[in-house]
């Protein structure tokens, strides 16, 4: 079973792609982040989101795709993160998909069994699940593993 | 020059087409909703949008956009919207436009010189603007035209 996790974002999207075969350990197949410059007017940034977002799921076409759900944010950033949300879901449809949503709490405690835990002990359990000898970086990469992890053990084969 | 005015939702996206020659009125081309079912999936809904927007992008090839600017939004519509809002931005961008934005004051001001008019006074400035007999409905397709009427304005030929 192949999952995509998507960590949303306008300036850095992370995404994580894992595999998982029945009885077997989750391996990595990919992670990364896409990224849009600060400068750019909002439509191009979407622009390139929507591009890279293609570029992912034909690449790699998941099964399940795990994302995480719009929380606390400050006001600013909410409107720009649900206008690449509405891209990034927009792209998910178009490929025939609709994402399970876990909220911040629920990724925290499905890798760490504490729904209050600290990011690093997010981090180190993706390391961990994946038999990683470093940390994935940047946090967000490392993240949208964690969604996709989190995905993959609210969906056991 | 022709004008596009777009009023953003997620259920209910208004348009309205406005076409302006030197020395000549505004001359109404087109006006309607992109209506997507409340019922259907979020990504679908966008998917929707995206495809019309498309369809009126290409049929009218417009010179200038104008856009509502998100306002006072209960919180889940909000959210809603700026994803709208991010497939429109989206499909804008890809056919090389950068839209203006004006807020609902800017509207009412340019279109009845008052910031605080009423619904009621713009819908019948935008009929005495484009020389109509009859009210545009729904609102929100009304709406659209006040703001391409509005981007006309801010952008005297």
């Amino acid at each position: 079973m192949r999952i995509l996790g998507l960590d949303p974002g306008i300036a850095t999207l992370g995404f994580g792609v894992i595999d998982v075969n029945q009885g077997n350990l989750p391996e990595l197949l990919d992670v990364g982040v896409i990224q849009t410059p600060k400068k750019t007017p909002m439509g191009d940034r979407l622009k390139i989101i929507y591009e890279d977002m293609h570029v992912v799921l034909t690449q790699w076409q998941p099964q399940l795709v795990g994302m995480e759900k719009l929380f606390f944010y400050r006001m600013g950033n909410l409107i720009s993160v649900a206008q690449a949300r509405g891209v990034i879901l927009l792209t998910l449809s178009q490929h025939g998909i609709a994402p399970e949503e876990f909220s911040p709490p629920q990724i925290k405690q499905a890798l760490t069994g504490y729904g209050n835990a600290d990011k690093s002990d997010v981090h180190g359990a993706v390391m961990r699940e994946l038999n990683l000898s470093a940390p994935i970086k940047p946090d967000d990469a490392s993240d949208a593993l964690a969604i996709a992890l989190t995905c993959w053990m609210f969906n056991p084969m």
